[in-house]
């Protein structure tokens, strides 16, 4: 049975920002490098893109309410973005609920376990090399928004 | 003649910071993403990569005094991490002080400009892939430090 309040429960900006909390901590300690919110090529948004050390590239897509991952008919493009595919969720949501061919994470604000590994599906070169270019410049130009608030970053978005 | 408080100023610090600044600004403005003291696979630290949105990287090597520039005798390693490289002083450094083989950037805390355009050595696939995987994974490891503080960088470096 699922409680029903987790279907929309009016925080789901705040539930998922405590499941990003928790998964990026994870995601460091097991050594991958993670940005939040970025855009992709098909002009999507990625909630997580992460990189391992070897340039391998995983995205986790954070999903606060049934309702949430319900509504999300799209998920399959962002296989296309990356080598593996996750859910993360807060644990009142069960692992039942998620595509069984992707990884599950189960996270709250102070770190996550995978519950499920995620296979994998190897992006072409050219996809990864795209991915990773701008992976670097969308972190670059926030660090460097942070570091000189007198930049003038409307002029010349990337 | 050279002015002697550029020999050694006693406020490089100050100085190389303002000349980081502008020079930000100036990549930013000619589209390309930019991150500062970004440690080599040689050991070395380059004070600025930048990356273009084909992929080309620049290295920027600032020089706060003649002083500087005088006890820096490996500066043409940066060259085998980059695709352009450039020097960057402030306007009391004359660019005839500057290898005539590098590109050199006048910059001071607001902008900064191209005197000299930087010749062009490619670098091998396999370098630019490294030094952009490192490059992404380091700016978005400080951004994740910045957007949580609880996080425990210390455990697990880069």
């Amino acid at each position: 049975m699922i409680d029903p309040s987790v279907l929309t429960d009016g925080r789901q900006s705040e539930t998922a920002l405590i499941v990003q909390r928790g998964t990026g901590r994870l995601l460091r300690a097991l050594g991958l490098a993670m940005l939040t919110e970025m855009p992709l090529a098909s002009g999507r948004r990625a909630d997580i893109v992460a990189l391992t050390d070897t340039g391998e590239v995983w995205i986790v897509e954070i999903k606060s309410s049934v309702q949430d991952l319900r509504v999300d008919g799209k998920w399959p493009d962002y296989r296309l973005h990356c080598d593996r595919l996750f859910f993360a969720a807060p644990p009142q949501l069960d692992i039942g609920l998620f595509p069984a061919d992707t990884g599950f994470i189960r996270a709250d604000a102070y770190g996550a376990e995978i519950l499920r590994a995620a296979p994998e599906h190897r992006l072409a070169p050219a996809t990864r090399k795209a991915m990773t270019l701008r992976f670097a410049r969308l972190a670059a130009v926030r660090l460097h928004g942070l570091a000189d608030p007198g930049l003038r970053l409307g002029e010349n978005p990337l």
